[in-house]
């Protein structure tokens, strides 16, 4: 299989997402060009992002809709469930743990650490806090696949090495640092400014036009 | 200028982060590789991508980095401030407010909203909060560029109808619910399951291939 970038990858996701909202709309089949439009994307670009999972589409008629949603489903991985341990019970951690889509998607917070002492054993629904020192046990105990680090930036490095320690082998990191993990672990950023610079450059764009 | 998609936006940002920590490392010329390989994309992408907006780099030397660094901040629009009205007081909202690479990136959020008569009055560092029925003037004053959506799925519609009324001409919306805003507005989605999904990918794929 050749090598897809995360750009290929957050791409299905959109068209995933997309995908699903033309099958409420009862559409059968659709072509690259629609799907494309809707998700911002050329039509080239589509085609070449599922070609590097294989051949989809018959001629003449575009994609399956269902079928193509079970195929991205299936790439992705979300055909199952994931365990997500998350670090941090601060304000972005409890928009995490609070977050629909997670759930809607087969990520479940099975896990919630904090070395605040006032918050460790309080609960998060059926969830309860606990102490990052009993991270290695618990993630054990409950199967983690996936940690998301929710804390300040100065102590995320720590979070990251407790959770490799751990044997938690994906990290979602939403801190501002740069976090060093050893080959075998995969380590993605959030960086939610990245949208609202999409609106800067639109409208950046637009003023320059007029 | 040819249309650029928003997927070549996200990449420019990121690009834009990482020249910075190049930069940070004493870094003066950098190759398209190197960026590329940082990025997580192909060499060819990086080239790509800057070629929608012009020729960069000289030839055997690569990128000038504080050159590129200056090219994409003005394409991005982010050499100026942007002035943002956040909607939602929830946890979301409370974890976007405290979010500190917005301002670090020149978005400043100088409006919040929420009906809720009990946050109504109240302040978030020197921000008070308001009420959504007084959004157009509030919005007016403040110059407001960019709405940001962070209030639950039913109500995301009726805010950014709000929103587009009081003369805002760029959102992004947290809510999972598909919205519909005129022509002449730009509207961006905020998905942050797309970010687990690169990590089930990656694992997915990596225990097939074992």
């Amino acid at each position: 299989m050749q090598k897809v970038s995360d750009w290929t990858i957050h791409r299905l996701s959109s068209y995933h997402r997309l995908l699903s909202e033309f099958a409420n709309e009862g559409k059968e089949y659709i072509s690259s060009h629609e799907l494309a439009q809707r998700a911002g994307a050329t039509p080239a670009q589509v085609r070449r992002d599922l070609s590097c999972f294989g051949t989809f589409g018959t001629k003449g008629k575009g994609y399956l809709v269902a079928d193509l949603i079970s195929k991205i489903t299936s790439i992705l991985g979300i055909d199952r469930d994931w365990r997500v341990a998350l670090v941090g019970a601060g304000r972005l951690g409890s928009a995490l743990f609070s977050y629909k889509e997670f759930r809607k998607r087969n990520f479940h917070i099975v896990a919630v650490f904090d070395s605040d002492r006032h918050k460790v054993g309080k609960h998060w629904a059926d969830v309860q806090i606990d102490h990052p020192d009993d991270m290695k046990s618990i993630v054990r105990q409950r199967k983690v696949d996936i940690g998301v680090i929710a804390v300040p930036a100065d102590t995320a490095q720590s979070v990251a090495n407790a959770m490799v320690d751990a044997g938690i082998k994906a990290i979602l990191n939403f801190a501002h640092r740069k976090l060093f993990v050893p080959d075998g672990v995969t380590l993605r950023n959030v960086n939610m400014a990245m949208e609202l610079e999409t609106l800067s450059y639109v409208m950046t764009k637009n003023r320059t036009r007029r």
